[in-house]
């Protein structure tokens, strides 16, 4: 998988306003830092990422495999991973100041109540709610670097929202909260990438305030062609 | 900067044979690991790929803003550079095994000898050789990761040979040393950008054996629109 994927709401609906009337239905959403314990539902959700784009045939991550190469460096080092919640309750404070990330949380007031087909299959690791709480997307980034800059700035790999969950604004809220860091570090840009024809995806983003580079063509090597540079000239 | 830049040559030359005739020029380069004390010549090479590109007015990066951020992890593991060296004369061995890269040096033979107008202010920092040694270029690249895959490659943001050095194969030098640092660490691919007009880079490239992804396009959010993030929704 090499992009942002699939799109975001072209019109996020989340408000964190409260309930304007009352047969409104709050959904209370959080995003926060994975850790290795979430590596089963981030395989499952890069699975369904892989089935949306019809690209199962490229699909070859094991729980093992991301198992072995995430989780390596600390937070916002190297590869990241932010992990959206979703729950009928509200989510407490968090019980001290975190280390690296203070989670993020929103409320959504929907005109009719959410039917998650696999929420047992998603149901969250995080014990500390004492209720029940359902993973419904998450966003993998990573530093890269502006050398025109002279500094970092993070690079999204992938920003997956599970189907029942679309269209809500949680691809913004999952999006917003990595600019959201980059700011806090200092860092100059978040860059991502998207198919030239998905227009919904393209205003979403330019709705958020970014460019989409017309000019620049990603070029890879990789397979056999990449193989055959095991051993460069001495 | 975005993107690998300038392109290296269409049809390298470089060739690890002796000298074919009594009239011809050897150069030797070799390719190494960068340090700190490489960065006054990496921010030179910089802002003469800013030159090369017409972006000076992009170009902010600082000596101070170089040092803080690049040189912070093991090599390989965030922000990398590895440095391309030419002398008259041939490199000597590593005195001892390199804890985490063996450079890699090669032999050109010119019809006629460079003349390099700025020897002087890219006489290379590496006291080892006992002879002259000027820096010709770097690569600049970092891990990435491909969530399909499961596993990490390698994303190449500058590959800048300067001007007296090019379509000698000093770019495909760099790009394959990259290559094979993926190739050795398990790696899946290594990407970079190029502009779609560069055709000249693009036969190249894909002489390379990598392949140029059509549909995908660059969003970057930066400046202003990224710092209108500082505040996450909570």
């Amino acid at each position: 998988m090499a992009a942002a994927a699939p799109p975001p709401a072209p019109t996020p609906a989340a408000t964190a306003l409260p309930n304007p009337t009352p047969t409104g239905h709050p959904l209370f959403s959080r995003v926060r830092l994975a850790t290795p314990s979430d590596i089963p539902h981030i395989h499952k959700l890069i699975h369904q990422m892989a089935v949306f784009e019809r690209l199962t045939h490229l699909f070859s991550a094991t729980e093992a495999s991301l198992s072995s190469t995430l989780f390596t460096s600390p937070p916002f080092q190297s590869f990241t991973i932010f992990i959206l919640e979703l729950s009928q309750a509200p989510f407490p404070p968090s019980p001290s100041p975190p280390l690296f990330f203070s989670p993020i949380t929103q409320t959504t007031t929907l005109d009719l109540p959410i039917d998650d087909p696999e929420s047992e299959t998603f149901k969250s690791n995080d014990k500390d709610c004492g209720f029940d709480v359902v993973v419904g997307g998450f966003v993998l980034f990573f530093p890269n670097y502006s050398t025109f800059l002279g500094k970092p700035g993070f690079y999204v790999e992938d920003l997956f929202v599970r189907e029942c969950y679309r269209r809500k604004g949680f691809g913004k809220m999952l999006l917003s909260a990595v600019a959201a860091q980059a700011v806090k570090m200092g860092y100059g840009r978040v860059e991502w990438v998207v198919l030239d024809w998905n227009v919904n995806a393209i205003k979403f983003y330019e709705e958020m305030g970014a460019n989409v580079l017309q000019e620049w063509r990603i070029c890879r090597l990789t397979g056999e062609a990449l193989q055959a540079y095991a051993n460069p000239a001495i």
